[in-house]
């Protein structure tokens, strides 16, 4: 898949120059991000919940068990919306008006379900905690048939999908380019701090190098 | 208000002990934040935007521009979930089933209206610029009227309202401490990166200290 095909839903209305439907630009966002935001509706209220993901090709894994309530409504499936953006900058314009922030986000729409397959639902797991700290997983104890089982996974394809970008200098009015205050983009990065050990560390552990977290070092 | 009463709809159903209605630490976490994801629902279809936000005493007020969508339905309001999440750390324990992520999140449910008065708007808009940078609005360039008209605010009373709390080391299970690997928190921090000037600066602009975004320096 190349570019993907804006639906009605999907199609960016406001500022549609910022919009993206490039797959391999939209998998770059996904990639880079790990927190989605995911919306559902119960009873004509909807809900935004935070939670993980990962991609794993065409597909959104998706961490459910911080949405109980939408699990509950879960039999046949979902629609929702999950929409990850990453904010890159902060840009300061001369007028208050062209003052905006640089980001990229990633908009899916479509029906979630609940991964019942076993091998799946580790799959996803596995890619979960790798997505975040590379091989973790392989270090870390395994999951019981009673963890797996308190755990729960959504999948969302990737059909209906857009991104949207922004990015570089403030477009100011020709009229306000010479006011006489700093104008540009201060850039905004996510960045890991020291590792706090645990208290109960075991003496044969080693330490933490913060350089694995290679989108936050 | 020392408390906000949870809901029905409010009330964290999943881990409870997560749970903070304390109206504090609720303005603390708003405070820290600058986006929100912003959910509503058109043709049953839930749509999540990302978009700025700005708290007064105890009402949000919400850059509306990003949501051309949700604005065409907006005469008498609008229900709509907010939600604001910062994200403090990964918790990496023993067993992949325990790692998790230090996080503090505020859900606010509501009707959401269109802000019609110019002075209202107008302080709303000034809220959003001194929130990411102190004093910026009196250095800029005013709105004009057809800029005014050009922006859309929302305002949401926080009536409705939950946050989410985790902090604190990996749980891990007591069989597990003796496991060697390292387990603890990696801590993550917004961080503002080296100012990018405009190439049109004006020669009598001032530089910009990134120290005057303060949760970001």
């Amino acid at each position: 898949m190349v570019t993907y095909q804006p639906s009605a839903r999907t199609r960016v209305t406001r500022l549609p120059k910022r919009a993206v439907y490039d797959a391999a630009q939209v998998h770059a966002i996904l990639d880079e991000g790990f927190l989605c935001h995911i919306g559902f509706t119960v009873d004509e209220q909807p809900y935004v919940i935070p939670t993980g993901y990962v991609r794993a090709s065409e597909k959104l894994y998706i961490h459910g068990s911080a949405a109980s309530r939408m699990l509950r409504t879960l039999d046949q499936g979902i629609q929702v919306c999950v929409t990850v953006t990453l904010v890159d900058g902060f840009v300061l314009a001369r007028s208050s008006f062209h003052h905006s922030v640089n980001y990229r986000s990633v908009v899916v729409l479509g029906t979630a379900r609940l991964v019942l397959d076993r091998e799946e639902k580790i799959d996803a797991l596995r890619r979960f905690t790798n997505h975040i700290v590379p091989d973790r997983w392989d270090e870390a104890r395994q999951p019981t048939d009673p963890e797996l089982k308190a755990t729960s996974v959504l999948v969302l394809p990737m059909e209906e999908v857009s991104a949207k970008v922004r990015t570089g200098p403030p477009i100011d009015d020709e009229e306000d380019y010479d006011i006489p205050i700093w104008a540009g983009v201060v850039p905004i990065h996510m960045r890991a701090g020291e590792p706090i050990p645990d208290d109960r560390l075991s003496p044969a552990a080693d330490g933490f190098d913060i350089k694995r977290l290679t989108r936050f070092s």
